[in-house]
């Protein structure tokens, strides 16, 4: 494995999303005197999440920035929830939430060590510029670049959104890497030519999920970010020429 | 002063590009045995620079990345300067040396400062992301995000450029504040409706130089970025809501 980029996924490989996501809502549901089971809420969020993405993928929405996905979804479920007294701005702060979600105890100390090699770090990640910015500075994730989605109008896993971040980096496909707990992101980043590693995030939907299978034909299988940073040591040279 | 962001120009702003290049071409030079006014080549290849930008502005010539920029420049100033026997891979070392610049002495301080206060911070330069990314990170400088003209696909000043800055970072382009030591960036800022801090950097283009005024209407004018650092301590919402 000799790559001179690694790009990552944010919400669930790099940060607790359900952890975060749960927090606030209970923090608003109690504001305004509701009761629910707040972790359900979350998961439920979440769930709309893929198939509207590949509603988006089948050219059945136009795209739109993630926060907006991120209300017009928690729209739906406060409805089905019967959670619809929280107002304005009790949404527009829990769409918020996900710009302030905690990482995995071994992202930030991985990030640091990838720091010191030559290798360059990026997000790769559906949510915006300015929620990933937001994200990692207050999460204390050290990434030496931030890409969205959003610079290619676009939702990962549309392979356009993996060669641009190959594009904007100079580097070649085959020496990126895109590392994600999600086998579907993997997947589509090998299609489009990239290098895959695959961190397993058991608790990304709570301590009674059912395991996720590593995807068949990935690159490295690491324990953690700091596990990959000592497998990627070594590698890469921050000045390669781009041919 | 009350802001949630701040961008800064990189090339002369942030980091000593004319001894970098001075230091990449005599290296070159050495090697193929020419002899030269290295920092004369070097003012040459930049002073071509504002030109090739008022031509893009102007719709004279199509954008092309920095690097190609740099690289038709360096062919001119090369065969103006009768050292046309550097080959294809010294040129394509010379347009590399753009990307690994050293900071000013007090530029990875005042980032460090900066990173501990609410204000996001990122590149806003003509250089591109993969420049930028390779440029900040074995420069030590550390920014949350990074910002190249390269998104808008144009150059500053071109007042999309800015705009696009404060989009992508959600912040009001009044609560953004874009930070150089060129009077032409910080006004077309200003056009684009953000905040301007202006630093000297006297020796941009050498010992000899001739002093340069600070813009008219600018909103700050701090001494280096460890003072810029100081007097925004304070402001800024990492948080703010964009209306």
């Amino acid at each position: 494995m000799d790559v001179d980029a690694a790009v990552f996924d944010v919400f669930g490989t790099m940060t607790d999303w359900r952890s975060g996501v749960t927090d606030a809502l209970a923090a608003v549901g109690d504001r305004a005197g509701l009761q629910a089971d707040w972790p359900a809420v979350a998961d439920a969020w979440r769930r709309r999440y893929r198939p509207v993405l590949h509603r988006f993928l089948a050219g059945e929405l136009p795209w739109r920035p993630l926060d907006e996905l991120h209300r017009l979804m928690l729209d739906e479920v406060l409805a089905e929830h019967g959670l619809t007294a929280l107002g304005e701005s009790e949404r527009h702060r829990l769409v918020r939430a996900w710009h302030r979600l905690s990482p995995w105890p071994d992202a930030a100390a991985g990030l640091e060590l990838l720091h010191e090699t030559p290798v360059l770090t990026a997000t790769l990640s559906n949510g915006g510029v300015g929620l990933l910015t937001r994200l990692t500075k207050q999460a204390g994730l050290r990434f030496d670049c931030i890409l969205s989605a959003e610079l290619a109008t676009s939702y990962k896993p549309d392979p356009q959104v993996y060669r641009m971040a190959a594009e904007l980096l100079q580097v070649e496909p085959r020496r990126l890497l895109m590392v994600a707990c999600h086998p579907d992101d993997l997947e589509a980043a090998a299609g489009a030519g990239l290098r895959t590693a695959y961190i397993p995030r058991p608790l990304e939907w709570g301590p009674d999920a059912e395991p996720v299978d590593p995807p068949a034909g990935v690159d490295l299988i690491a324990g953690d970010v700091m596990d990959l940073a000592r497998r990627l040591a070594g590698t890469g040279t921050v000045n390669t020429p781009v041919s």
